[in-house]
């Protein structure tokens, strides 16, 4: 059914700032008219929604996420990020079978969903990445879901696949599910970061990535150790390294970015490439704060993610907006970070960083109808003086009242339309425990 | 009625750090029993809530709080400290009248009480005192509201009372409220901070406190700009100026220090002052990142506030516990700051600062039944591993099912029972207009 979404603010995120009074006209998935309805259209059946005392906004993207973590959830706290991934969660991640992995992106899709999260790229597992899109099918959100290469390892405690394998696996999903459900799932390639994957290895991703015409997506520069090690084998910066490798580009999307040198600015914004920014898992980690309002006036574009559960712990966009509006202002100053430069991040850039800034990203007339509606009655949230500012500082995950991708409804007012959460939580939890029993 | 809790997951936060799983029994507002309950409670007539699939807490402690700010929430972002204040802050709260304080104070208690506060110390305003007082009556929560003290104004637009004044309202407001509904209200002190008054009226205010026996609380090294002027009046830190002006003892609250010196370090531990950490509002206004690992490991008592709504812009503690854990983590590496610590830090380390530990902040025979239970059921909090952690990292605003201040339930499932949520949001919003109109 096409659907009406009356009395709403309209927060488009448009490149005019557009903030508008009224109501959305949806008709087969794609945003047809915006203000006042035009006679012609009120003839046709739609459902409608009242959206009085509400915000309409487009859906969250989120371009770093690890579903495939989520079982993994206040298991490791407290650690640095080398220690946290070869004595913990590479382990782990090595333990999942099929079914684990399944569950572990159901948990975390019906996460991201109640928090407002419509789109996500995925950086994958090294195995069982149809699980994630089988997950990311029935939720009925839109999503990127990598591969993940690692074939360096001579360790049998760290995840491994020769490149040639995981070659043929990419090309086998990107045939299977590229752009199916019109779009909805994507395919991309995720080398997991320049230490976990031979220099030819890192060539080869980033050439299958150009060829396919999919996004590719990697980790760097997020921990000083992590730096040391990859100078000191390629007497490089990471960035560097990366753009030498063919990975920079504007299909790329390089999660973390905390310790760059100064070069690596240029050749970020050269290449095209965008920042996935991770506040929550980056202090978490202690990793260090990324000089995010110094690449924003560079004009790299940068956007936001929740990283993974076990190094947040949560995979709700909205305390990612709060922590990138926050916790740069004592370093840079409190006039930078304000509410509207990062609802951008969470929003139209995400959808840029993707490649999808024509389709979804804002509230404009032949995009997507990827939306959210967030209630502004809300004590929390009151008295509202400016909606980016209640939004960014004020809103919490209960204020998220309807989630809505490519026109349909597959969240409203706590309940999952696809799925029954208790039920996922629960499987999950069983999942989680069969996996301990197998590490 | 009496009234048992069954099947609880219960997090203690007593000196064993106990977790324990089943019934608590409260009597009279007393908790009378942990554990398995006794047969011989069960002939009583209690009212039974089953916390089967739920956290049973202490409830949260705020140690710095302004509840005659929610009426300006979201209308000064992106201002440093001073700026802040000056430019926008004094006007607004000099516009309020008693009717607007009492709205603003309403507002503030129901979304503090909707995110697990069930006792806070709030620095007040300079007039309209009663009207808070008024609010937290009614709210059934336990507070401690001061009067606010400044008396060093020259300029009409900066509020103004002359200490005597002052001084006599806080021995009126003692007389007829201090301890009523057996201990649930309190008065206490505020002098604003060091600039705002003269150097006779900041030892006048500490004597008084020391005369009535109660609590004095004020802000001190939020800002460099602020510690700067401090040094060039009084040639000292702004520690060592309120120590040496009586202010500093066991039942003194020192909000922010960020900007200590190194003896100040001493000079809080030797005087038993609690220091309440606001690291929303610190964010926010740029302030800074004040040394909290460093005062903990040093035994200085540390809490927990969300400042006002226009610094943060939220009153929930569960912002405040989720920054406390995660901003000083890239300063002080990843182990500091643990879940459990923070934890402390927003239940039991608030009653200490209070003078009330024997009262509330755990969860022990003989103590008031302050009570929150909190949902473990959630997508986004499972699965669980330690508690400690589902608490502080995962949780949010919707996993709080029941808010309980000496036995009595003033909350549950949304739900507030002694005020309408609406109601209270609409006459805020009127009351914030008008007060726009008299500034």
């Amino acid at each position: 059914m096409d659907l009406i979404i009356e009395n709403a603010s309209i927060i488009t995120m448009d490149n005019n700032d557009s903030i508008t009074h009224g109501s959305l006209v949806i008709e087969a998935g794609i945003i047809k008219h915006i203000g006042n309805i035009p006679k012609h259209l009120k003839k046709h059946p739609y459902m409608v929604i009242n959206a009085e005392g509400n915000y309409l906004l487009p859906g969250f993207i989120q371009t770093h996420i690890h579903t495939g973590q989520t079982l993994f959830r206040g298991m490791v706290d407290d650690l640095e990020l080398l220690d946290w991934l070869s004595r913990y969660i590479w382990p782990l991640e090595m333990a999942h079978n099929e079914t684990s992995v399944y569950e572990s992106a159901r948990l975390s899709i019906l996460e991201m969903i109640s928090s407002g999260t419509t789109t996500f790229l995925d950086i994958g597992l090294v195995h069982h990445t149809e699980s994630i899109i089988r997950a990311l099918y029935e939720s009925g959100i839109r999503g990127i879901i990598c591969k993940m290469l690692m074939d360096k390892s001579e360790s049998r405690h760290v995840p491994y696949e020769s490149l040639d394998v995981s070659e043929a696996e990419i090309r086998y999903l990107f045939s299977k599910y590229h752009n199916l459900e019109n779009g909805r799932i994507m395919i991309g390639i995720g080398p997991r970061f320049a230490l976990s994957l031979r220099e030819e290895s890192l060539i080869r991703s980033a050439q299958l990535a150009r060829e396919l015409g999919i996004i590719i997506t990697t980790h760097s520069s997020e921990n000083i150790k992590e730096i040391t090690e990859v100078r000191d084998q390629y007497k490089d910066s990471n960035i560097s390294l990366l753009n030498k490798c063919g990975i920079l580009s504007k299909n790329s999307v390089i999660a973390h970015c905390i310790w760059l040198e100064k070069k690596d600015f240029d050749i970020l914004l050269e290449s095209g490439a965008s920042v996935a920014h991770c506040p929550g898992s980056n202090l978490k980690l202690g990793s260090g704060f990324a000089k995010i309002p110094e690449m924003l006036d560079y004009g790299i574009n940068v956007t936001l993610g929740a990283d993974g559960a076990p190094c947040n712990n949560n995979l709700s966009i909205l305390n990612e907006i709060r922590l990138a509006s926050l916790i740069h202002k004592p370093r840079i100053g409190p006039q930078k970070m304000d509410a509207k430069t990062v609802l951008k991040m969470a929003t139209i850039n995400g959808a840029k960083a993707l490649g999808l800034e024509k389709q979804i990203g804002s509230i404009e007339v032949g995009k997507k109808a990827d939306l959210i509606i967030i209630s502004k009655k809300g004590a929390h949230i009151n008295p509202i003086d400016n909606p980016y500012s209640a939004i960014v500082y004020s809103s919490n995950e209960s204020d998220i009242k309807y989630v809505i991708v490519s026109g349909k409804i597959v969240y409203k007012d706590g309940i999952h339309f696809f799925w029954d959460s208790d039920e996922i939580v629960r499987r999950a939890t069983e999942e989680k425990d069969k996996l301990l029993k197998r590490l």
